[in-house]
């Protein structure tokens, strides 16, 4: 879609400098710019790379106002966030034709909102709902009885188990599997000696039943091959808001609050409580029971014990077992020293 | 299903309390209970929040055998244990109506056995084995001349390759990959300098032979998007009984033990022996040729070198490179003692 | 396919000693070797259990030249190559009939080469282009205008998005995800306060624009199960050779060399420069905007900050955050000192 500048300019309500006719018709980095495609310079020491690029328009920040160039300009006090809603402006992701695809197969009992596209060889078993302008990737495997929102896109081969709910805006990406039992076992050294059923021939570990849901809230993005699992008796929680990469594992029970970052391959076990706004790094590793309160930022591969409580609206943990920052760092220039010393 | 409370006494062998006549629809946890449901209870404290909540009977110890209440009683020496069989005894996970979907693609020369169940777009190559009662979902592959058992249930979008041999009660989660090629070259910096085959245009690694095979024995759990490799030219084997999280990885050659318990994201690379009873934490890393003897524990995020042996039944083995816990535990301390006073 | 082994040893270019007339069906392990297999024998220590095994050739090192044995020899300075090499000339991995199966679904854009195979239920997308004798497996999907090249093989339930490029004899194994969304999101802290255009209702986190390509160039190999995400509005890169593990995740805009080997579940945050001929261990992690250096190698569960710089050809960096092996083997000292001190 093409859209001229100060109808961008207008539609952000940001203030547009210079020919507002000009017609944007992307979005692009600086260096791959072409003629016709916005760009965006968050920080002042890059205008100047901009102003050369081939960027039909620039948004930046108050430090362009009196740039000299051709170019039109669009000045925010937060340039980032202003090129990404002119991406969504722009209508730069792609988009899906509604429909269902011959090769779909759709139980008579599913119940579809308007404008629902479902790709080639997806499968929607009985009772499923979907919301209105909803897409549903190829291969995508939708078990019995759940429920997914509106303008959801679920991409190809993720597969849903079933009483699944889904919010509305929620991205799923390929291979990602929701809902699916969670790692639970009853160690049967405690025999039931007089059992009248006999012990399952499964040597020592029995499958402790796991029969509860998983709730999925608005707006959430779900990385491509990352796993959820259902609760066992209750149900497991992603909150409203809540981004998680790729390849993260999220075992039953846990609880997710809202707009948490979750970075790619974090692992959580069983049954832990994460509260809003908390920052997870990569390859963080958290013990079942575990609490993890409003506002804590865990540093990449961080590990935090099992049942163990952290706290601190911003304060940053680091190291396994996770300690703050400061501690961390003070832990980690004695080991230094001591290292030199040997 | 519906059993009366003294049914499932009986089939559990365990001590009936109260109206044994009372009908039970369902299991579920103590907050969730609804009237019909069965509960347990582990520990004695949690005794009064199941007798105040609706459940219709509990399970629980002999702590409980004189609470006064109208709600059935099921007295045992391992509540947890009886709650899971009562569950199975209740069939209250999902089951299968046998039969081929017609968008299934199975080959003619594939041999199946009674009451198979295979959903839409699954595929079955020549001359795959499937046994009796056994569910394949929708969209799952299954490659040449594999080989299923009975009574198994393979979650939807799981991918095995050729040959790979499973036993019977196998549960295999979505998403997962059994039977990949494992991950080994030839460097190539030794050239063969005469050879009238030119090297490969690969730079410098060469594709070692992956034409080993992968056997998991009975009883056997894997969860959503694990990856077990084929042998580069042996047989990678999966003992009976082991329990395998969401995201694990196991490599070429890996000999796994029976009753081995492997948490979500552990890894572990080429010819790694696990022997019968061990337990691995979660995102627990376990280099190639190591050895993990009978019985040992490895705490979350472990790290194991290669050509490691570590053993002692029940002995937990923490941090990287990993140690014997209590070993570990005073490293702890004496470096948190060495950070405060930097 | 069967090969005298005078015509396995004129094909590498090695020295053939004993019966050159024997014919050879495939290879095995030694002590896996039936008759009519080729072994091969790296260290002379194993040559006595190879000229007891059933093998009918071995490929060994000079010191296999005298040997008393009626088997064929095969001599050579890198037994090891040599053995790949002639498993290759053998045929040894599985091949494909080319052809599209009638249940794929190709759109009519898209553009084959010939002896394309093309499985049951994959799904081609419009523009798709794809190579000379190229097997795309079962139930993969290959989005939009993406272009694969010649002899490479696609396992099944593989996702491509769309725009991605994959060089010549790339091997992608199954369930891994090319060409995912990046994990990027502008905080909506900055409120953009008079715009005409709501927030997003998506709390916090906005999703920046995920619209660059991802470029696999030739002879990489890719795990199963592994994730590698386009670039924001430029290029996410692997070089020429460069060979990844399963379940290994690679973020938006990084820029992997040529000839790198990534073991197992190592995970690459955003925009990092891996330059050619690293060695990444397995669970390694490596922070935003970091670089490795031509040549270095990090040990596994290595951690490396974001912006970090690592360089040294041939150095190994171990433990997190990584150093040097030496100067990390001496802080291990040093702690195991302590810890029995304390």
């Amino acid at each position: 879609m093409t859209r001229r500048v100060d109808e961008i300019g207008k539609a952000l309500g940001v203030l547009t400098i210079g020919d507002g006719g000009i017609e944007i018709r992307g979005i692009a980095s600086i260096p791959a710019a072409q003629p016709g495609d916005l760009v965006f310079v968050q920080e002042e020491k890059h205008l100047q790379s901009a102003l050369l690029s081939n960027a039909a328009a620039i948004v930046a920040g108050a430090f362009a106002q009196s740039a000299y160039t051709s170019k039109a300009l669009l000045i925010t006090s937060n340039p980032r966030l202003a090129f990404a809603r002119a991406a969504k402006f722009l209508h730069t992701q792609e988009s899906y034709t509604p429909g269902i695809h011959p090769t779909a197969i759709v139980d008579p009992s599913a119940a579809l909102g308007k404008d629902v596209a479902i790709d080639a060889r997806a499968v929607v078993y009985e009772g499923v709902l979907i919301g209105d302008c909803t897409w549903i990737g190829a291969g995508v495997v939708i078990g019995k009885a759940s429920a997914i929102g509106e303008d959801c896109e679920i991409y190809p081969n993720v597969t849903i188990y079933s009483g699944t709910r889904i919010g509305d805006r929620v991205i799923v990406h390929a291979g990602a599997v929701l809902g699916s039992d969670g790692f639970g076992y009853v160690h049967d050294d405690a025999e039931l000696p007089d059992a009248a059923i006999p012990a399952r021939q499964s040597g020592r570990y029995e499958k402790f039943p796991q029969i509860g849901k998983l709730l999925i809230e608005d707006d959430v993005e779900i990385g491509a091959n990352a796993t959820i699992d259902r609760g066992a008796l209750e149900t497991t929680r992603i909150g409203r808001g809540t981004k998680i990469d790729n390849l993260v594992h999220i075992g039953h029970n846990c609880q997710i609050g809202e707009n948490v970052i979750i970075a790619a391959q974090a692992g959580f076990s069983g049954s832990i409580t994460i509260e809003n706004n908390v920052v997870i790094g990569g390859q963080v590793g958290v013990g079942e029971h575990a609490r993890i309160e409003e506002g804590v930022m865990l540093g990449g591969q961080a590990g935090v014990l099992p049942k163990k409580i952290l706290r601190g609206r911003g304060i940053a943990f680091w190291g396994t077992p996770a300690k703050p920052l400061r501690e961390y760092l003070k832990q980690l220039a004695a080991i230094t020293k001591l290292g030199r010393r040997a």
